[in-house]
């Protein structure tokens, strides 16, 4: 009886797009490629409690103080240096670095400084979900932009920004995207950027999966293009080192991060001087990028291994993205198949296999036959094994298509 | 250039309440009465460390993994058995409580729950700043309610029900109030409760200072005399054992709960599982209330002597507020003071002493002659010197007013 009083951003969502997102499968040989999981073996537990150690020990009984909202200096002077090295991001110094909750802060708090009820944004379709979580609390209107096999469709992008001159933001995962695995050319890049200066809006490039690339060459990330301040680069430590630590950075221009902190402020006070010092502490002690490289070594295997069990197992002529990098493979199945009935009907009861049906990855939910798949978080021989029961589902679908027509 | 892109939410605060609260006092002589910081000499930093080892070996590497927005179990029990014992909440369970990232979170889950622009909503004033700062964001039209000696000034809140009854929201720190200190009576929570339910509207009942009463006797939570779902009971670790995990926890009706979670996965995705795990382990091995009387020991002491160099060292005439508990005292001085303009020119420059000015607490910045002075972070000593410095600042000031006068 409560609901009249809550504020309208609730009426439009009732339920978050994240809620039942990945099922229940307590079955003892349950696989899942469903979450965005990195392996858990290669978590360097030992070093990072070594860490936690250090940073308590280093300030004693004032680490578990309150601290400030930009926590550890060194931290973000490393962060601006991975920025200007890996990122081609030029000038940035440690005050252009903010820490956040995990990426998501970092996206929530760009919806809430765009974002009003009714604001015209613009969104890859598909779209990772928890971005579109993020942006549907602020209500936005959103314009949805095709995916190609280099990235979004730039054209269909700039017809619509014609169209549609007052969209204010454009959120991208450009590096191994989030469902489809697809990297955004370099011509796209530059183009998007020149978008952005000519229609006056925001990029928001979000890029957790950046580092982990496993086969080709690396690209210059979208706001080493930035000449007017219009784009914000978000990265986080979720998928290189540990989800644990909810840490996520974001490179913006000053006028743009004053507010975001600001925000966050108003949040949460201020970035947790532990997780972020030991984090700090880490990276001062071991080397990051070599764990990255070993993180980089184990993906590939997975990646090649479940590319060639999904050529094996799917039906002719079903589309697979061919990721060069990141944790996810997307799937286009025949445009009859609801992959949501079939997760719950067939794939988690019948193959106790999870995956994530395509229509969550939609603002409008209208796209029914696609599915990401993870390949991080399962052994080699779980993909393997799963990949067989994927078929097992997909014929069980495609026989049942009559059965359903006439129950309709 | 890029600000006419922000939301309008911006426009209107252009400056987080909470920035330049605190001003920078390096001086080598310092005191702050400041912030609201716990004693650090009291965090049990040697158990909180064995606790953190704890929660890592008992999952070894998972503990590095993505976790779920529940938070642990037995942690999630023993707070509801807290909640039966200690505030009185009848039928409570570990499903009824949710996590937070520190009370602050709750505060602005709720706000994103309940307000959206122009939407009503009344508080005390002066109410806690990181509040305000977190309702700002959502727009509200706010309703101020004074402060009495025994709580927020009912007999107004009713009379302003009566013109404006679509007041959705209700946000109250009934305990050792932030800023003032003052406790709300047995009859007022009665009452608040009974109007809520008459008005149509819901409680937000913070209580971060609730376990840290140093005279006097408990009295049962505001959500203990709730009938229809309609308070929100929330409350921190911060203050009775450390404010570095950012772990808070609330209680409320499955409607609300489920709704404020749904809000939560698309902010920050998870409770952390390290810093809540680490706390259970904590609260499972050591005895947190004991901890909890060995701080209401040292702040009773600190509390007692403020008191007694306040009325010391203030003007005749001067209204100080007596807590019995919590961690500040409230000010208020000659109506022609600036407390705000009095901290900048005087009191940190000269004097090298920080507190909070008035005119952060009111939603319209527009009382100006108060401050807040907090005690629990000081040492006894500072506590004293401090009291002798805010005399001479405030001599000053008054000094001054004529000379100010003739330069207007």
């Amino acid at each position: 009886m409560l609901e009249n009083l809550f504020a309208s951003r609730i009426d439009i969502k009732t339920k978050s797009r994240l809620v039942g997102l990945f099922p229940d499968n307590n079955f003892a040989d349950n696989i899942s490629f469903g979450g965005g999981c990195p392996d858990e073996q290669l978590f360097p537990a030992k070093e990072l409690t070594a860490a936690y150690q250090d940073a308590v020990c280093r300030q004693m009984n004032h680490a578990f103080q309150y601290h400030d909202i930009k926590g550890p200096e060194r931290l973000r002077e490393y962060l601006a240096a991975r920025a200007q090295a890996k990122m081609g991001i030029s000038k940035v110094t440690a005050d252009d670095v903010m820490l956040t909750a995990g990426g998501q802060q970092g996206i929530e708090l760009v919806a809430k400084l765009f974002i009003g009820k009714g604001d015209a944004m613009a969104v890859e379709a598909p779209s990772y979900v928890g971005a579109l979580a993020a942006f549907d609390a602020y209500e936005p209107t959103y314009y949805q932009i095709g995916m190609e096999n280099d990235g979004v469709n730039i054209d269909q992008f700039e017809s619509i920004l014609k169209k549609h001159p007052e969209i204010k933001l454009f959120y991208t995962v450009p590096d191994f995207h989030n469902p489809t695995g697809v990297t955004m050319s370099l011509k796209k890049r530059e183009r998007l950027v020149e978008l952005a200066n000519k229609y006056d809006f925001v990029i928001l490039e979000d890029t957790p999966y950046r580092d982990l690339r496993y086969h080709g060459q690396d690209l210059p990330s979208i706001k080493s293009f930035d000449t007017e301040g219009r784009v914000i680069f978000l990265s986080s430590f979720s998928k290189i080192l540990t989800p644990a630590f909810r840490l996520g950075w974001l490179v913006a221009s000053p006028e743009i991060k004053e507010q975001l902190t600001n925000l966050k402020l108003a949040e949460d006070l201020e970035v947790p001087y532990i997780p972020s010092a030991t984090v700090d502490s880490y990276i001062a002690n071991n080397d990051l990028d070599q764990h990255i490289e070993d993180l980089k070594d184990l993906y590939r295997a997975k990646l090649d291994t479940m590319y060639r069990a999904l050529k094996q197992n799917l039906p002719a002529g079903t589309k697979v993205s061919h990721p060069e990098g990141g944790f996810f493979f997307w799937i286009e199945l025949d445009p009859e198949i609801d992959t949501t009935s079939l997760l719950w009907k067939q794939s988690v009861p019948d193959q106790h296999l999870i995956y994530v049906p395509s229509e969550s990855f939609y603002p409008n939910r209208d796209i029914k036959n696609g599915m990401r798949v993870n390949f991080t978080g399962s052994t080699i021989k779980q993909i393997n094994d799963g990949c067989r029961r994927l078929r097992a589902v997909i014929d069980s679908a495609e026989i049942s298509l009559p059965e359903l027509s006439l129950a309709i």
